[in-house]
């Protein structure tokens, strides 16, 4: 059986392009015992996969030259030799840009009956449970309490927001053009802001006139010198993500605005904390119960964009980096 | 009976000089029912008072052109109109620049018989206080684990890193000039980096050979420059001062070092977090209940810098601010 994968071909310098990426054909693996072989149906596109095509110094080591692209996908087994999958299986793991792979068995995670197996990747998988251990762990807000987060069409911003709702808190969301703010309006946030706006600060404060309690921080840039300014006495700003300066080749003109952050951090008592999803596995139970329970209820809503054919995987990603999708990003890779 | 104050008389422009001060003579407030009249015998210079020179927005209002410097002092009641109080008690509160104030009985705190008066504005007063909640909130050293804090020989530094030596945690302090390193290495820090030397930085990692788990930060700039790559993942950084930036009048030049800083926060899964000392006012009897006990056992050595008469206030506050100082500031107003 033949196994196609997008391989890293080059490292990108500032924006990636189709040119670091390749896709191979080569025959699939045999799993051995305790293993499985899996079919992947949809790959997950998220920006920190910009991160491993890097070889800075990171949390994670980077993609090796040649190497798989990394990604979380959803798949059927397709042959197993561990008693707890059988054929058919629906499972999640981080089986990479291709259509065939095999794992340990321990490192494939069933997918609960329910939901749509998609929805493992996106609104109940890796992004869901970002935003959701963000708030639970380090945002906390409160009723009544202001929270912003952009990218808020995408699969963490949107379920930040959503979750700041159901708490009792107004969320406030920034995103790219008015379909997306008119989509995040209806998910329930108080407002939309296009980053695109070049009045963006002003309308920011605009929407926030109690000031901004929690910031979840997925982007940086332009979004967060915004933000700074706004923040109220004892805010937290957890730190998932910094889109916008993924593609930086270099430090931006000065001047330097670090005194002027570390001014806020002490003068405002502020919050400041980075986190990886990973770091909080042991929420994954508590996560799955909660978020699923809003799926089935009605309480949460997501949105998917999906691109069909492995081969269009790299086009897909280098658009959402560019903020071109919207919705949870994913590659249909093979029928159900 | 006359009162001689020191007042504001100008707001400085970078660096504070004399000029921005004026002594004024007047007649000394009488006390109200519930009132005593105390009489400053030590007077305390911190380098938040820097802050309250500007009329830039922050945690607390300015001080007044025109209006008393504020400050922390340890005096004794002359005169009592509250059962709680009498003539001759040893009190401390913040009673400002000025040798004679009328305060509500409820705002002095009675000092504890045993340790000197002036250790109520140091080792077991407000910097004191700020080492410790700063460490057991936010830094929480672990054994084994590198804690580094600048000002080393100053009184929050000192009382980091002896609090870091007793839980067990590796310190490392930074110091301007040999005779400050010596005694910082004194007070039982594995290490004391002159943060004169240009290699300063080097210096630094060399003495960090495990990396920075904790540095409590009270200086910025260069310090923190240099601090930033050497923090291992999960680091910790309380924030509650940044001396080396409060005379700064711009930015610095760039490049503009945030995405820098918000990188390694991402990355490293770093905390940030401002506080004040009276931010956890209520951990007050704990701080002094086992402070006081730390200085009683000699766990905790101090060290003071005491200048004589108020008129020489506004001198030894410019000269701390420079790091002239050695040890606890203080300006002794009268006698005992």
């Amino acid at each position: 059986m033949q196994n196609r994968r997008i391989v890293l071909a080059s490292r990108p310098h500032g924006a990636p392009s189709e040119q670091n990426f390749r896709l191979e054909t080569l025959p699939a693996a045999e799993p051995g015992e305790g293993q499985a072989l899996v079919r992947t149906v949809f790959l997950s596109l998220d920006p920190y996969m910009r991160g491993r095509m890097s070889d800075a110094p990171s949390y994670a080591a980077p993609v090796q030259i040649g190497g798989t692209m990394e990604a979380g996908v959803v798949g059927r087994v397709v042959q197993s030799r561990s008693p707890e999958l059988a054929p058919g299986d629906w499972v999640e793991a981080r089986l990479g840009w291709q259509e065939y792979a095999v794992a340990d068995a321990k490192a494939l995670r069933k997918l609960p009956p329910g939901a749509p197996p998609s929805t493992g990747l996106g609104v109940l998988g890796m992004p869901g449970m970002t935003a959701w251990v963000g708030m639970a762990n380090i945002g906390q807000p409160k009723p009544g309490e202001t929270v912003v987060v952009a990218a808020a069409s995408g699969p963490v911003g949107s379920m930040v927001g959503q979750i700041a709702r159901i708490r009792g808190a107004r969320a406030v969301g920034i995103a790219g053009g008015a379909d997306k703010c008119a989509y995040v309006r209806s998910l329930g946030f108080e407002d939309c802001i296009d980053h695109r706006d070049p009045a963006m600060a002003e309308r920011l404060a605009e929407a926030c006139p109690k000031g901004i309690d929690v910031y979840f921080e997925n982007v940086s840039g332009k979004v967060w010198e915004a933000v700074l300014p706004l923040l109220n006495p004892f805010a937290r700003v957890p730190v998932c993500g910094l889109i916008a300066n993924y593609n930086m080749t270099e430090l931006p003109p000065g001047p330097d605005r670090t005194p002027q952050v570390m001014r806020a951090v002490l003068s405002k008592r502020l919050l400041i904390r980075g986190f990886l999803v990973f770091d909080f596995a042991d929420q994954q139970a508590a996560f799955l119960e909660e978020a699923g329970r809003w799926l089935a209820e009605g309480k949460i809503k997501h949105r998917e964009d999906v691109t069909e054919g492995l081969e269009n995987a790299p086009r897909a990603f280098i658009a959402m980096l560019g903020g071109g999708n919207f919705g949870k990003t994913l590659v249909r890779v093979g029928p159900d």
